[in-house]
């Protein structure tokens, strides 16, 4: 299989951390965000959202969304489990995991902010007050919905851990620190131990070493 | 179980729907978000997001997140599916689901439309070119995900036309017509013609007859 990857997408990261989990090996393609590599034709052929991640299967099929390429990982190797098998626990994770991945990351996502900065013209102050807003937001909301043991929910990681651990990469970018939220600390500090996360981590990916500095 | 509703609201919708879908019966609590009953407190400690949909169950657990509330129905009762058993056909189905819920709804949502308005002072046109910008570039997003037949992926709907209809609900209210989408027109014929999608509209709320005109 093939990942199309970004060191510092939030989405890409998701992923990562679940093919590291499970131990599923894929070839990697490394696609530029900063400098428009996901607008060239031939990824658009690939993704029409413009967007990473994406998984092409074997025959061709390209799956894209983080999350779904997550539940397809899950078929395809079940252990360890990243959605409880318990249907009440399994909602809850999902629905801690869906409070960052539609109500928090799409609002501080780079084409938001281009369009906030270059079609609304507000200044960079302006954009920086709305990425910790809307993560803040969402920070609250994980902080109410989680129950640290040590991870979300759990003694193991799951998709509500997957989607978290980058939101706080993003948020610690940001200047937003985690003083008020010490259920997310502890979350936080069980992921920074944990090695899939490490080796998921956008420091350590191969594409960051030379990527240049920017949002 | 207490189903948490409001009429206009596109993630409620999508609930409604699946509710209607496999005919499961709940007992319903009006949330007027206008008026700001999302925000009381008798409301926050159901759901500390401030968000519907919200289920509670009978023991008193409260599920958020309309598309984790549709899991946990879909192992509720499985049948009709509301998500293909073939793993790449679901992912494909939960792609468009995502790209529509985690791209393109959140950025209109009224919390983001309020930001806008009252942080930035931005003017209700300002306001409405931002709406329409963002349902465009889902629906081109979406448009190349489907297949429709006559639903978005298959003979009977899945979550993706839960998530479909409502955000075209949303896209007529604010003046983006379907003349460039033919295949999620398509769709769109076959979701109204179904009695669930008709069941669930707006339209035929018991809270649309009592509201004030307004966004």
């Amino acid at each position: 299989m093939l990942f199309y990857d970004y060191y510092r997408s939030s989405a890409a990261y998701r992923v990562r951390i679940a093919l590291e989990i499970k131990r599923i090996s894929v070839e990697r393609r490394f696609v530029h965000l900063l400098r428009g590599e996901q607008r060239l034709a031939a990824f658009l052929e690939k993704n029409p959202q413009g967007l990473v991640p994406a998984l092409e299967l074997d025959d061709g099929t390209v799956l894209t969304q983080s999350l779904a390429i997550i539940d397809y990982l899950e078929t395809l190797q079940p252990n360890p489990r990243l959605v409880p098998a318990d249907p009440v626990l399994a909602a809850r994770v999902r629905a801690a995991a869906l409070a960052i991945a539609c109500d928090t990351h799409p609002l501080g996502n780079l084409r938001v902010i281009s369009y906030l900065q270059e079609t609304l013209g507000q200044s960079e102050r302006v954009a920086l007050a709305w990425r910790r807003h809307w993560v803040r937001s969402g920070l609250d909301a994980v902080e109410a919905l989680i129950r640290p043991s040590p991870f979300c929910f759990t003694a193991t990681p799951t998709i509500a851990d997957l989607c978290l651990a980058p939101q706080l990469f993003y948020a610690e970018r940001f200047g937003v620190t985690l003083e008020t939220y010490p259920k997310i600390g502890a979350v936080a500090a069980a992921c920074a131990e944990h090695p899939a996360f490490r080796a998921a981590h956008p420091a350590a990916q191969p594409d960051a070493a030379e990527a240049a500095p920017g949002p």
